[in-house]
């Protein structure tokens, strides 16, 4: 039995994070941290938690809560985390971030990419990169476990097996990548508003989002065999859907000469054979938000267009399962031992 | 562990049942019975499902299941079940009936409301109305339990305590309705169509709506301290809400002259005391559908317009769970001596 | 050819009065004053107009204003419009106020529901409630206009016949309206945000809002043949439902013995024979908000409901157009002796 | 004043294209055809236009509304258009075909793509595309038109100025596309159902969807100058949005080496100066469909993704506008003479 904090607990990923731990037989007691509402009940900004979780905010602190827990799960702004964590924290407790601040291995690219100086310069080879399908060894061992972003879950997914494989030409990669509105966080602001988002898509960070040089860090990483971060170069769009939850990347690839659709379904089970939460629907078949909604599942299918040699392969996932919170529940239960689904069983729900 | 199947597992209430009852850890296996899609997988309907249900549906015969099951649960229109179900099935297996044929005791309103002949009349004596909070010790003893409507949970939940109490004037009732989309099921009619039902509301069966006789048969019974299921007539106007899921019910009613807020908090209190699955928001605070949505959950608050010594009571659910399946699994519990939660346990998501 | 302006024109409504007037062929100007945007093109904030508005959003002075203009709407929040509204202003153009402030006729009643002083006093009796169907020779004749609020329009319009008749017992009055989340204007505030109202319904303001004392006073003046705002009180509860536009207020009233349906069908055709916009649908068939939706229509239809011996009659209209910004450009069209439909026309769309 | 009439009016097109022309001044009577409804109110399927449009439904017989009608809108099925037009129609009347039949110009690829013998063959010829910004010459002298489909209309005018320019690789494309649910039409089944699309997004029809060789043909004949429509190959993916209306199409393609982003300005502005239906937003504006939602506008905004020297460039409007009604309804201006614009000047609202 372990004792849990979690900083930021009353943004969306961190309190689906909160709701996914109260249900984990292996925790005994959850701290939820908040800046801008401690000492207030959680239930008061989540009553969908009233009689499950009746404890009142603590203080952001991680030096405090370190002291208490065996787990801290940082979900916060980048920069922050690279700030505030430090080896004698790491020493009392395992970190689990939900930002941006660890992922890349590559400072200067972070740097260049969030327009900020990164402070934790020292821990970044401690850290590692938390997708649980391709770093499970190394999470097992780690005290500092940088969780992926929803975007990059999706697409790494999609595209490292047929990288890891040779399949694909390297250049030719394009993702049209499609979120839900919890997306982008529960600050308020007029483009979140109701009235602003539904009825509507858009594209949006064309060319510029963040979780561009982490997709292609981990996508060179597959391709050169965990050797070397660089190598491709992708484009990225992500668009705004007008629905709370849930990740779609549409992946075009050129395929290489002589690729057979035979030759795509055996790098995907090579991948992922015994993954729990990999579901591989196989050509010709696609997947849609809504069959992962709520759970911590990402299917994947895709099809050949022979007309032009191109893959096209989709990835689907819940944006804060699997994509945030579900996922670095998923990260826990490997640090700490427990069954990788523990507390994350639940099936999806439909209609959801 | 108990071997169970659902007749009519591929509507919206069947597979919600099906997706609970694969948690329960109580079941060692479930049978999903479905006219339209014998021999094939239930995935196919529910890729939801996929991996963890990957079993094909079976004949939807009575008879055959309940050879095989300790219980069936019938998810299927009015006028069926009470044609099938027979003695010699309730010897072999508990029935639970999410369909309307044995809620109302009395037969002639029963057929007066849905226009057809009751075929089961011998059999109504035997059933029990399946409202847990309410008759949870003769539910304990039952093989026949009538699963109530959505609506129904909704509305008595949130006015029988306050009839019980007797802090409100019996003909002064007025329960005005919203519920998601899935309430309408999952049958191909122009009238669910997402473009006909999207971004607008509308009232629909006024004052004809079937749940009417069983609401006010239950408040009746509540008023007379379970005597006689007559004497409330109401106004039932359900509406039409875009979204997937949720019941929400507004109740009106003239408070008995010298009732205070006090008393109404009291009355609620008395009511409810220990149950798991109530929520008493109290005075001045009001339930909404998103923070019960995907959980068992019942959410009720009310306030006093003192200006026309009316009460305004609401009570919200997820008509899925709370409403069919949810509700179904905890008489299920009961009936089997399982804690009353188990596979009920998931907190609500938010936002999803 | 006029010239108008619109203060407050980059909220929800003053955005939609500027779309509409675009199109109005006796507007030879417009001029959009906003605090917050002044000196940036409209069109940066509703890129919707871009190429049909182009200009930029001027001061929002009212003296500067009301020199250049014929007519100035306003859209602000209470308590503003009483404090700059005066003589000189209306000496020279016509003042068609959206806001709250010259509404209510009591000036003690004002002061209650808004906590706030009213600065305005000696212009109140100037003023005219602009429902247009109901006091269409005052508005004629009138230079301050006080443009109704959405949810009152639609519970006077379906109401008022029915007292004015003296069909339903005035004590028995209750609305449950239903209103999409534009109504709640276009600031940032976590209640407006996507996930918060998406995918959930829920009662606001219950028994509180500030729309009660604007129908209370309408529905007494109608019940007392126009002559003292008082001795009508009702139970008025609001809900936000996850669309963009549309009200629909469902009302419950107690009949008066011996009335029949056709007295019912009588009195609403009284009030509106000859009215544009109101569309009659007679009894048993019911408004839905998408059958207005983008239109300066109002549906009305109702029901008798025998065993209770109640009117269930609702309304539904577009909350940005017959709610607000439509009604003042057809209070403008009256002042100014255009024909009332003019920029009204367009059909509502569907499904939009 | 002409006198038309629509083959098809109850579907979510044909309603659309009647009730835009419900409101053009120079049509004096419709005909609004259907062959589920003859005979009923058309307003009875579509209580919008009660009041407005108070007709009956008559026969969907072309031969006789030839006889009575200027012009004929056809809003049907693939493979009917095809057998039923023929010279003696089109010598009383001018057909506007909203279907696919007479679209593409090589009959071979329509029979592939469509898996149908075309009947029409000796027509073909006669036929011109509609789009109307391309073939605006060819349409005024023109009586058979075949208006584009949706998805076409997006495509085409954000791509077809690169190809027109050189700008582009033509073996590059690549075209993400996003679609409302109204684009699925009125007809009932589950894909369609409001629980099945709210809250989710999916591809389908990946590498097979009807519109990629009309797509191909039209940027061919882009490309080469009107000569010849071979030649470009794209891959096409359509994705379902939650949402009612819309379209974006997220355009991907290698520029050719030395383009610079003034060249891209420049291709686009020559090929739609004065184009009123189109705006330009430019380098790094992006369109969305809400601020085309409505209206017959189409807006185009692009970026270049400088480390992979690709253009992204998107496309927005709504697909029973421009991408079907209202670009009927232009093509009948062009076709009469009548301005451009006349009955889709309303400008977009929003929030809608």
């Amino acid at each position: 039995m372990i004792e849990v904090a979690i900083v930021g607990a009353t943004g969306y990923a961190g309190a689906e994070l909160l709701r996914l731990l109260t249900a984990h037989p292996q925790i005994k007691h959850i701290l939820a941290g908040s800046q801008s509402y401690e000492g207030i009940p959680f239930s008061r900004q989540y009553p969908s938690m009233k009689a499950i979780y009746d404890e009142s905010c603590v203080e952001n602190d991680l030096n405090t809560l370190a002291r208490q827990c065996d787990v801290i799960f940082l979900a916060l702004p980048h920069g922050i985390a690279s700030k505030q964590v430090n080896e004698a924290i790491l020493d009392q407790c395992v970190i689990i971030d939900l930002g941006a601040d660890f992922r890349l291995k590559d400072i200067g690219v972070y740097e260049q990419w969030y327009k900020t100086k990164h402070e934790g310069r020292a821990l970044l080879s401690k850290a590692v990169y938390g997708l649980c399908e391709l770093y499970r060894d190394e999470i097992r061992h780690s005290r500092l476990i940088a969780n992926p972003g929803c975007y990059t879950t999706c697409s790494i997914l999609t595209l490292a097996p047929l990288l890891k494989a040779g399949l694909i030409e390297k250049d030719s990669i394009i993702i049209d990548a499609k979120s839900g509105v919890s997306g982008a966080g529960r600050s308020e602001k007029i483009d979140s508003m109701f009235c602003e988002c539904n009825e509507s898509i858009k594209p949006y960070g064309v060319a510029t989002h963040r979780h561009t040089p982490e997709i292609e860090e981990q996508l060179s990483l597959a391709l050169n065999n965990n050797t070397e971060g660089t190598g491709i170069t992708v484009s990225f769009t992500p668009h705004l859907v007008p629905m709370n939850r849930g990740i779609l990347t549409t992946c075009y690839a050129q395929l290489k000469s002589g690729v057979q659709t035979a030759h795509i379904e055996q790098a995907y089970k090579e991948s992922y054979a015994g993954e729990h939460f990999i579901r591989l629907l196989g050509y010709g078949t696609f997947p849609e938000t809504r069959w992962v909604k709520g759970s911590n599942w990402c299917d994947i299918g895709f099809t050949v267009d022979k007309r032009t040699n191109r893959i096209i392969a989709c990835g689907a996932l819940d944006n804060l399962v699997k994509g945030a919170a579900g996922q670095a529940v998923q990260n826990m239960n490997i640090v700490f031992g427990f069954a990788e689904d523990v507390a994350l069983e639940t099936p999806p729900a439909f209609p959801v």
